[in-house]
């Protein structure tokens, strides 16, 4: 796919005045979270991978540049622009946060250093990716904790395609919502794509397109005849159920699925009726409307519900839906070497000059304490780790990307490191995000 | 690019189960809003154009099909049902609300009439593309109807691509708000691939870049010297616009952009500064986190904003980031010619059968008055509007679908329909949605 004009018009023109002027500086830029949202605790890096994708890729066409020329605004833009840009190559720096990696408001998650052209067209792509993997990760990782809240693992199943915003945020949202820890979505393009685990058995226009619900049921075992999941809400879930388990077809059922109504009353009579026909095997699984807070709840009861099935709240992180992220010109380096840094002062959103490193300092039991921002220049304090590494260095990829698989159990690995409260849902407790004196210092210069 | 995959997997289940059994019924499914969004008095119809290019081409790769033989669930699936899946084409008929048409719940906004595989696999596809732009059309009408309140006609500029779900969202969200009313966005490819008004000048990058706020303007303007908008909040508003207005640019300034701080304030302080130099006809343009509440604030305060740069709130239609969308099977019609009502009769999920048709119906001085859903084969009432169209029949498409610029001036004038209130942001006036006493009677059979 073409993505080249997937960016906001300033990025090209701001291109153009910089190539009409000769602006060749190197700048530095960085993708950060501005502030917390509300009623988030941490955010998850996601969106590295496709990031990458794009910076390696990313080509203007002919077809690109005749469409810029046609533009009223490029009118006195000199030839020789859209002759650089046919022949636009990356050539910079990407430092970033691997995939998985726990982050908080005003660190760098993605910092490129590149010739100021470069590195000011990736702005809008970068954002948007990572606004949106970012934020369902983040989503979802509450939701698997809330599912897992009793230290029992149940299964999270990304359903939300439908309601995301539009087939590709679809398959974006489903790749982010397991590497933060789901089990697997219903989206077949992730599957093929990024190899997450895909689900799904039927819906109610299956149950529906037959004369009985019995028969629409043995159809079904007919085509899958090994281990079948049965949608048992379509017109009296516990009739259903009883049906269900006098057919031959229950020696292969290996759950039912609730979709509607109380799904606390019903899934322990529906669980009642598979055990008392000798099924305590079948699984029931659990979905409509779901979040972590309905999830907490039902599992908080101890509703029997082995398996959820989230859609609309995880996909589009409802209660959330954007990432207050920003790419910022931090410093600039001229041809002579010298360096400045920069910042913008207006109200509230003021920005730190320099280019940064993620310090991240642990408990003597390897969980999180504290993060200091510092100069990248800096040395990492005592027990510190660096979270910013090398991706891209003078345009090539510094080495294999993790697979999605090791993200996840990266993502893992990190949100274990949490203390407790930050998992809590119900609870905001933001991690502890300081500068170094350095840092400091270069803010007081930089006002005075 | 390849979207045959990006689907549910249940779609494909279904379909291989319905191609195991022969189920060869004819079905019709429609796309509906379940319920209206709290803070939405009306939606509007958008994404059709997408919908019908997905459908008219979409096919199975031999890598689709590769993958999907590839998942256990396949395992036992007969290889003809792969023969179908390589050689499917869409061959039934779509009916549709018209881009730029308002609905409201329960309305079928599009109808899929087919065999019932063809007519189950364009589930997700169809939800997710009508969910994203219908969303943020109806979100964008709200931001347009407060920036006009007082019948001032200011343009509002989509700004939210870096924060879309994604860039693909980013470009269907400027897509939805230009054919809502918007004037334009900053995202290129909407230029590019629909003919969306393109804007933007620079960031608070391009300011920072040079040694001086100055300097920075001058280099802008030696790049474009005809008409320019300069971004005036970097550093210190205020004192950026007296500067300009001595700088021999300022016969060539078009516009100042505020992008922070007090709004109110600032524009008329600005409005003042230009004016006492002599600068009237100078635009102002304000973004800054602006939503249709904001906005309407700022009209109502008479701030001197002549234009309004709106990102996350419209992009992701914050406070309703999901529509309740279902793609519901209401009838299938089998070999003999016999039609079989379907609907489902989950608590709280229930569906009203049969094929229908949405009838308008409008007072005396051609405004909406109320909608009545009624049967397919039902006549209009007199003096009402069918509202659903055949779009393609027998997989061929009726016509020419509308250019987006006659499917703006539509929606532009079913909006002008709606009675005073509808627009008004603050209250919540719904469409008066009835049944015909046909409908009625099939749902009292169904349910017998």
């Amino acid at each position: 796919m073409n993505n080249s004009l997937k960016v906001d018009l300033y990025e090209l023109t701001m291109a153009a005045g910089y190539f009409q002027n000769k602006v060749e500086a190197r700048a530095t830029f960085e993708l950060s979270c501005h502030t917390m949202p509300e009623n988030r605790s941490f955010l998850v890096a996601c969106g590295l991978e496709q990031v990458v994708e794009y910076i390696l890729n990313l080509r203007f066409s002919d077809e690109d540049i005749a469409f810029l020329k046609s533009l009223p605004v490029f009118r006195d833009v000199k030839s020789g622009f859209f002759d650089y840009l046919k022949s636009f190559r990356f050539t910079g720096d990407v430092w970033a946060m691997p995939e998985g990696e726990i982050f908080f408001a005003r660190e760098p998650v993605i910092q490129v250093e590149a010739p100021i052209i470069e590195a000011q067209i990736l702005e809008t792509y970068l954002l948007s990716v990572i606004n949106v993997e970012s934020l369902v990760a983040a989503k979802a990782a509450r939701v698997v904790a809330a599912a897992c809240a009793d230290g029992v693992a149940r299964g999270v199943i990304d359903f939300g395609s439908r309601r995301a915003h539009g087939p590709e945020a679809g398959v974006l949202a489903a790749r982010a919502s397991y590497l933060a820890g789901c089990a697997g979505t219903s989206n077949v393009d992730a599957g093929k794509r990024f190899g997450v685990p895909v689900y799904g058995t039927m819906a109610h226009s299956w149950v529906e397109a037959f004369d009985s619900e019995e028969e629409s049921f043995e159809k079904y075992h007919a085509a899958f005849p090994e281990g079948i999941i049965l949608l048992v809400d379509t017109y009296d879930t516990l009739r259903s159920v009883r049906k269900i388990v006098q057919m031959p077809l229950r020696e292969k059922l290996k759950g039912v699925r609730l979709d509607s109504g109380d799904l606390k009353v019903l899934s322990r009579k529906v669980r009642k009726i598979l055990d008392g026909a000798g099924l305590p095997h079948v699984k029931i699984l659990a979905s409509g409307n779901l979040n972590e807070y309905k999830i907490a709840e039902l599992v908080k009861a101890k509703a029997p519900v082995d398996l959820f099935g989230v859609g609309t709240d995880m996909v589009t992180s409802r209660d959330c839906p954007a990432l207050d992220l920003t790419y910022k010109l931090v410093q600039v380096r001229e041809k002579d070497g010298t360096v400045k840094y920069k910042s913008k002062t207006s109200p509230r959103k003021e920005t730190i000059p320099g280019k940064k490193q993620v310090f991240r300092q642990y408990d003597g039991k390897g969980m999180f304490k504290k993060d200091a921002i510092g100069l990248s220049t800096e040395k990492a304090p005592a027990g510190a780790r660096a979270l910013l590494q090398p991706v891209i260095l003078a345009g090539k990829l510094t080495g294999k990307l993790p697979l999605l698989e090791e993200a996840r159990q990266a993502a893992a690995a990190k949100l274990a490191q949490l203390p407790p409260g930050f998992r809590d849902i119900d609870k905001r407790r933001t991690g502890k995000v300081g500068y170094t004196a350095a840092i400091s210092q270069l803010r007081i210069k930089k006002r005075a």
